[in-house]
């Protein structure tokens, strides 16, 4: 199963080079896991954080900047599930505008407890991200 | 006239208080001008800066931040021109979210030259912009 | 008394036109005055908000853009103190670089509650704000 | 070799958790290679990408988050130099506060020709980076 979203490239995100720079690429891999998670799981971080004061960070990432994406173009986010851990998830991401493939990036997430530990996903998340690997296209 | 577009207040934007953090507003600012000079007038950044070596720069900001937004909140901004001169335009922003009002901005852009002079809004953009202006909400 | 913090314009402030984009100098201007609150009014951020569970949220901005700023410009930030009222303080700010000002801002900001209501100042910090007001330079 | 840059954490780099948040990460390790060609090298990006055209774009990324930094801490960043090939270079960055590694990043950087294609080395840079790597510390 692949969750598409479109992030625009404005000019918030591009250096002086006219392309994207890339810790607003970061800016943009947060927003899609974000939203993935308020529309596909269900379970908004502003819940996650503010109001059960677990958190969601990252805790790895591999990226590469294939070619460079410009003022202007729409990025279409694809994300997967690549593993789903006892208390970690880890997603691939492919951003990809006017069909070339602009940067993919791995990134591994961790459920903390308040207290700052890695803690197993309550089982409500937990099922609902495995369903959704589960489900075809 | 006024025209309209959303921003969701993302984890992106909040600071340790988990409210958005005043320089992301400005993000947003910057972005609905962005927005509003590709769908309204037709005339995106893409286009002005790369493309033609223009530029839009903000010369002045009055900014009041009247309530804090927070994570999760849908702010509507809602965009009006103040003032349209011969190489100046002022905007006044107000975002709302539940209805409150949380903060409101008037920026004045100017239209630069690609030698970095203040220079007259070329024909068709100051049409399009006074034709804003005058339409019936 | 005017206090001053030099900061460098780096990459990552810059936007495709090479020059300081707008949000930029206010992550600037919130860097200048958490400095200024850490480094003579010896009272940092971390305590305020963290420890404390108080804060200073900015609520009224009046700025000008004098003159772009380059990457490898080296600003130099001067900070007063235009008016200390009972539960806020404006500060004045402006920024050179090769002995042209580049922008000039005023920042209102409020003592809030951890209820998040504005609240008259501490004593102490009070106190330390009204005599740097009252330094010769 | 090792070369060591300090960031201070502050409030424009956390999250709601208080915490830095992942993308502003990157942008401190932006600023570290950035003031390391600037110091080091004495090749600015200013010279690099504004006078002469060229770029240095990162083209890949390996992070692991260990440990959370917050705001008030003091990050010391130490760079070394773990590859240097024909138009790359990876640096490894360490970020240590209170004696605790709470990040680190290998970031592989592309030399990139005015065209937008990766080219060789100029001969200063590649043999300033090849005498930095051969320095005892």
């Amino acid at each position: 199963m692949i969750w598409h979203r479109p992030i625009a490239v404005e000019f918030n995100h591009c250096d002086p080079a006219g392309i994207v720079f890339y810790p607003r690429y970061f800016e943009m891999t947060n927003s899609v896991i974000e939203n993935f998670f308020a529309d596909v799981i269900d379970y908004p971080y502003a819940r996650i954080t503010m109001e059960e004061r677990h958190g969601v960070p990252t805790v790895h990432i591999e990226a590469d900047f294939r070619a460079p994406a410009r003022l202007g173009d729409r990025l279409d986010f694809a994300l997967e599930i690549r593993r789903l851990g006892r208390s970690s998830v880890a997603f691939h991401l492919a951003a990809t505008a006017r069909d070339i493939l602009r940067m993919e990036a791995t990134l591994t997430l961790a459920w903390i407890s308040p207290a700052g530990r890695a803690a197993p996903w309550p089982d409500t998340i937990r099922s609902r991200l495995a369903a959704f690997m589960e489900t075809d296209a």
